[in-house]
């Protein structure tokens, strides 16, 4: 199959309560990743939507035909894709297919969520749809309990003293707010200590307001082409090289390798696997910490810390940029923000920028990255993972 | 690319009030669908999921994973399509990119809704979702509505006396529900006349309630795999050999060509020009038949009648076993049931079966049915078809 470049990106600030519609988060992404392309709406084949929740916030379903319109790719096929939080990294994968296949040489993918103007409270019992809704949600099953609960299995699983995780878990948080600071679409810009993160209130033990990501609005989106395309329009082409993608088993009360979650083991290693590398040659991370936890037990299926041990990364600071293995340098789910159905392709902008080397004047700058790993988890279901490569 | 076979299909009964929730449906169509095909769980290595409603109607998104895992597909990839009334479709086109491209050799497909608990009056309110949210829908712009006034569009446009076009629309109906009492699976099995579709109750003029089809709960799935796969595996493969998509514009109000839809116009040229047949060649169409004008303007787009005259293929019975172009030989969406997500895949089924000669046994077999072809319609905005072969 054919080489599958991303020649361009856009990306809208995240925030709460955006006055832009879902429609205009994406649209305005959508537009900035064609500009940066140099790609006129008529050269798009295709377009690939990662959205959750615009039926519940906005009333909307079918919104992928609307924003082919507006962006002014009149009638392609537009197609939407939910797989909650990795809803737009789904649809990256889809769309790097269709590519690569030789069907599509120009295609537009992004991912958008306008879910806050429900408010966090009805947001977290809306996302809740998210895990199994016959047996589990009505047990109180939302996100931050599933989190903590899976916290205090690694705490019995790993006989990891809990002041100790707390510390770890607790610089996560420092980590990402520190980087999120020099991100200029982050929707949290302030430091943090150690201190304020142990100390916020809680909301599912141990699990504090702190070692949540927010809610968020925001959109980013990207342009992907052949490698044909992507030499003519593009100086710094960025290679899609592997993807993955897998599912957990229907009941996380069943898992049996909790609180490793089987179907990242299976889903990073059919992504390195196809671009032929492993943790080692990664250079730059972005991965799903949609809690403080979730960082870590993440870190740790991806190869870049034994388990058990994936919460010295950010102890001894090799998480930051100039360590073993810079994660998160965004300011992850936690800082910059967590707009579900956006943050697979905000993960796939951030990544892009880094190895073309956008980010200097953002003081946030990887230098040398030439390769790259996205991990989006969606609910508490499905893994998906993208390898990108600079030339 | 690839030539792509469906090798196995299933089908559960659509209805009203199904005591099986949505997993439960999805999982009896794709577990019969496996057995047809002889194959193993194991065998399968990703699933295409078509749902539009599962977060409305049962409060569960993501539902694609726990699908996956309960038909024993553990830790597969699975996605989730959701394109209104043409999720599955959608999905199907999808699927049989990545099995044409050489990534995936047997994939399973399908799609699913359980909708009709809500009752028909916030079923179409939900529904209505799949219109635009921000203009259309407040002014009352339910589909019933849409193709209200789509029908006094049409009788405007092609100055086709109304009595006239009374008589063709509630000719589809009647046709609709004298095949519809044939197919084991459908939803209503009873014939109707010409007389009570004109005198049952006004819906949305024009229409009225034997205009409409109904709210279903139900599912469809197949299995798809390569040539290869399928040779070892099938007697009777059926390949897929075209497909097309494309959308409309955003507000239906603005559309240019309305009644025809310009966005069917072009995915069927696209699923023609792929599998290199014309309309002449078609031997038996499922068209998506939402309402009794929905068929008429269908018909035409597709190259079986002049634009204006589509309903005359009912008036002559052209459209029935024997004629010019079978359509809906299942009775339907109007008699067999509109389970909105899973409408593509009971199409493309229907199909498959027809193409396989299996139909004979209930009475609605279109002799020597060589090539088929699949239309749906996603709301107002995406249309998908699929050109079908046997061998």
């Amino acid at each position: 199959m054919r080489k599958v470049a991303v020649i361009g990106t856009g990306h809208t600030d995240f925030g709460f309560n955006s006055p832009k519609t879902g429609l205009e988060l994406f649209c305005e992404a959508a537009t900035e990743a064609m500009q940066e392309a140099k790609i006129q709406p008529g050269d798009v084949q295709a377009l690939f939507c990662g959205n959750a929740l615009s039926d519940f916030s906005e009333g909307q379903i079918m919104i992928q035909s609307y924003i082919a319109d507006s962006i002014g790719c009149h009638n392609i096929p537009a197609s939407r894709f939910e797989a909650a939080c990795a809803s737009a990294t789904v649809a990256i994968r889809d769309a790097a297919m269709w590519v690569a296949s030789g069907f599509y040489d120009i295609v537009i993918v992004g991912g958008m969520e306008k879910a806050t103007a429900m408010g966090t409270a009805l947001a977290t019992r809306t996302f809740a749809m998210g895990t199994d809704a016959r047996y589990e949600f009505p047990t109180g099953f939302t996100f931050p309990g599933f989190f903590g609960l899976l916290t205090n299995l690694y705490i019995t699983k790993y006989r990891v003293p809990f002041e100790k995780l707390r510390e770890q878990m607790s610089l996560v948080s420092v980590q990402s707010h520190f980087y999120g600071m020099k991100n200029s679409h982050a929707q949290f810009k302030k430091e943090i200590t150690v201190d304020q993160v142990k100390n916020s209130f809680m909301v599912a033990s141990p699990l504090t307001l702190l070692d949540c990501c927010p809610f968020s609005d925001g959109a980013a989106a990207l342009v992907i082409a052949s490698e044909d395309k992507a030499k003519d329009l593009c100086d710094k082409p960025v290679y899609i090289t592997g993807t993955g993608q897998a599912s957990s088993g229907m009941l996380s009360s069943q898992y049996k390798d909790i609180p490793r979650l089987k179907a990242r083991d299976i889903s990073v290693k059919q992504a390195y696997d196809m671009a032929g590398v492993g943790p080692e040659d990664i250079d730059i991370c972005e991965l799903h910490d949609c809690f403080s936890i979730a960082s870590i037990i993440a870190a740790e299926s991806m190869g870049f810390a034994e388990f058990g041990k994936g919460g010295e990364l950010w102890e001894k600071e090799e998480a930051r940029i100039g360590g073993k293995i810079p994660i998160n340098i965004s300011g992850g789910l936690k800082s910059k923000g967590h707009p579900i159905g956006a943050t697979g392709a905000s993960q796939t902008v951030e990544i892009v920028k880094q190895l073309r080397g956008d980010l200097v004047d953002e003081g946030r700058q990887v230098e040398g990255a030439r390769v790259g790993l996205v991990d989006t988890l969606g609910g508490d279901g499905i893994v998906c993972n993208l390898v990108l490569k600079s030339e």
